[in-house]
């Protein structure tokens, strides 16, 4: 629940699809702020479009206006960045307005630590509360919104995924949309919640837990303002969808630093690793973990039981697949004396294992057929819960190929399968055709199974729970 | 030393530096052996090629020869692709015909654990014994000589660097050198040396070691038939130059499934890590730490102190970083106050930090020369041991911009400086810039701070025993 009182029905609404946004403080000149007004023009902003500046009369072609009262229409959404000084009487303006929801790049209050700082922020609060406008941030990069094409900065993909994601720091929200098509997904909804004057990531959690176009939820998280309004949220999240949570901070020198950034007290990292355990939500500890959770949580059937199939060709990274494994508290599963036998008659004799794990050897020339048929035997063996392959090709019609070949496999044994392509970079338009069928496609085999790893132990948690 | 005596003089350099090169058991059809010739006539290897192939006149376009004695010319070097029962026979094969050294793709050996392949072994070694021809593997990919064109892959870089790499893996050699150019530096020399049987880890470290093309060592290790031998080797290489290892096979899995691939005993991690600590090799867990530990070795000067000034524009990041740090070992710098004074004069008033890490807010618009400016600044401190700074460009023009300001701040305050950028992928060329001048460019900031860690820990090392 937000500092200003519960989220109202429709709040949401009109922060992810707004009919109309006004952006308060546009300079007129090439300075930073004119960036959120670039942003929902360039990839076409499916409402209406007001700046508001009082010294100027036109900006990017626009007509402006010089108060959002003066727009004399209905406005859902306000995006300020104007200077701090100015914050509260703009907000005061958005309440004439009827504005729902106002999201503040503007920044200079609390994570200041000072008394001004701290002045500023008592003054707009009131004036939020006062004019019945809900709070976004300060101090945040607002609301990222694909399929309405509202987003926060000026060259995010315009495609529309699945995920959401929830985050403390604005150029994260950034690099995780980019990320994500890299990866072969994409975002549901995104949005930087600063300074958590009024809506936290508490309130953002609990609605994307209940909407429909987000599958999976990550965040970054520095600090809440309410440790137990998040507990909450968390616990009947992942009841209904898995969570990803990466706390920073953890240190001494983080916490301090996560002070200065958004005026987070980071708490204890003993405290939010019992919560991260009590409420079954997936940690990661880097944004790369968080993007390699998100593709192996779209894996299907999802990671559940440890014991791990490995197909290989070469023998360096399926040692270093088992090392890393074994350190994820997965296990390397033991083959079935009929499954080997079957395996030791599909490869060759030699510079080969048919054991766990299956080594198919160098294979250079023509049809890779080999590890789709070797992939379907070893996991089809009832004492494997989940496969992983190392080789293959990551573009081009070879990638189209061998995601067939892993496709066919992962249909007859129905369990999860994952591939490191030992060929980065992965082409994206691949790596979504991974997505979509359900295969996990990952860079380097410790990074497969660590996030392999997290999962399987979401879904035993799940299981426990139900 | 290897199984078979000492290195003799002149050795290496047939390996490395080989006038001719007869390739054996060659197949006249597209199997995976035609690679290994091919390899060398695709990039253009500088010497004599002679296929030798008894059923054969001509493969390729090159005239095939029946045996390796046949030739009628000197041999230096011997790749023998044949099937296993007839190593030991082409073995005596070149012994007659002088060659000095043989590397053998072809495996079944001691890594199958049978009876079979341990008695191809004996028959092997004691064919080169009689024969007085060195062994290189069998079950390994050969030697890359990129300076000479000898490459034991056929689409590996020919551009020639200063790094050595020694490895249990070839599929691992043939990534690290891919990788290498997508970092910025470039491999001298690498051998795989699979099974060990005579010239093992520890020879070709020795001779690296004392190998002027080469500054830097990385090894892939599963288990040397010697640890007494490495010790002594890692121990004189160390006083030399820097060597990374990553040794694979730590868990009990791991260890099990390096049995199977080259035949390693890979004995306690325990035992491996007292080596390292003891040795003052770094240690890699990974490729990519590897990799990254390679990018901050290249730092001018290089990293040694702990405690780290943090220049920024975004602010998660910087917290991760900070993190990071902590957990690897080093420490936030505490600015002087007049440092953190300069610094405020010379970065806006709001959304910004002048204290470590120093935020420099959000730049979009116009020159990045703030972030030069507060670089100097903040890596001039005198309780600054070394800079990392998130943000710039990783392409283009602007890409090269930010290299100048970077290489102009750390020309005045003659520090280790590191660069995350929060854009990948980053151009090879500018990569490679950044390598030529210096300063480390990283992919997040955790891989930074980490690669920083090793790299310090390494010169503290050195700084103790010198």
């Amino acid at each position: 629940m937000g500092r200003m009182g519960a989220v109202e029905p429709g709040l949401m609404e009109a922060i992810f699809y707004p009919r109309s946004v006004a952006v308060v403080g546009v300079p007129r000149g090439m300075k930073t702020g004119r960036l959120f007004l670039e942003a929902l023009l360039k990839p076409g902003f499916a409402g209406d479009v007001y700046p508001v500046n009082p010294k100027a009369d036109e900006i990017l072609g626009l007509r402006a206006y010089p108060s959002v009262e003066s727009i004399g229409k209905p406005v859902d959404l306000a995006i300020i960045v104007t200077p701090p000084g100015a914050a509260a009487e703009v907000v005061a303006d958005c309440g004439r307005a009827g504005v729902r929801a106002a999201a503040l790049f503007t920044a200079g209050f609390g994570e200041l630590g000072s008394e001004e700082g701290d002045r500023r922020e008592r003054e707009l609060v009131a004036a939020a509360e006062s004019a019945g406008v809900r709070l976004i941030g300060p101090n945040c990069m607002g609301v990222y919104s694909p399929s309405v094409g509202l987003a926060s900065f000026t060259d995010l993909p315009m495609e529309t995924g699945d995920v959401g994601f929830i985050s403390q720091s604005g150029s994260l929200t950034n690099f995780f949309a980019r990320e994500s098509m890299a990866r072969g997904f994409a975002v549901s909804k995104a949005v930087s919640v600063g300074n958590q004057l009024d809506l936290d990531a508490a309130d953002f959690l609990t609605y994307l837990a209940g909407d429909d176009a987000t599958r999976v939820i990550c965040m970054y998280v520095e600090g809440p303002p309410d440790s137990r309004a998040l507990f909450e949220a968390l616990r009947a999240a992942t009841q209904r969808k898995p969570v990803v949570l990466w706390k920073s901070g953890r240190t001494e020198g983080g916490s301090r630093a996560a002070r200065s950034h958004t005026g987070a007290l980071a708490g204890s990292y003993a405290i939010w690793q019992a919560m991260i355990r009590q409420t079954g939500t997936i940690e990661a500890r880097t944004i790369q973990e968080m993007v390699d959770l998100v593709v192996a949580l779209r894996m299907q059937p999802r990671p559940r039981g440890d014991r791990l199939g490995v197909v290989t060709g070469p023998g360096g990274p399926s040692i270093s697949a088992v090392d890393a494994a074994e350190e994820a508290g997965l296990r390397l599963a033991t083959l079935d004396a009929s499954t080997i036998e079957q395996l030791a008659g599909a490869i060759s004799a030699v510079g080969t294992s048919p054991k766990n794990p299956v080594d198919v050897g160098l294979i250079l020339y023509g049809p890779m057929d080999i590890y789709g048929e070797v992939t379907a035997i070893a996991g089809g063996d009832p004492n494997v819960d989940g496969a992983i392959v190392l080789g293959g090709s990551s573009t081009g019609p070879e990638g189209e190929a061998f995601l067939s070949l892993m496709r066919g496999a992962r249909d007859g044994f129905r369990k999860p399968l994952a591939q490191v392509t030992l060929r980065p970079p992965v082409d994206a338009q691949l790596a979504k055709a991974y997505g979509e069928v359900g295969v996990g496609l990952f860079p380097t085999a410790e990074r497969a199974v660590q996030a392999y790893a997290g999962v399987s132990a979401y879904e035993a948690f799940r299981a426990q729970i139900s």
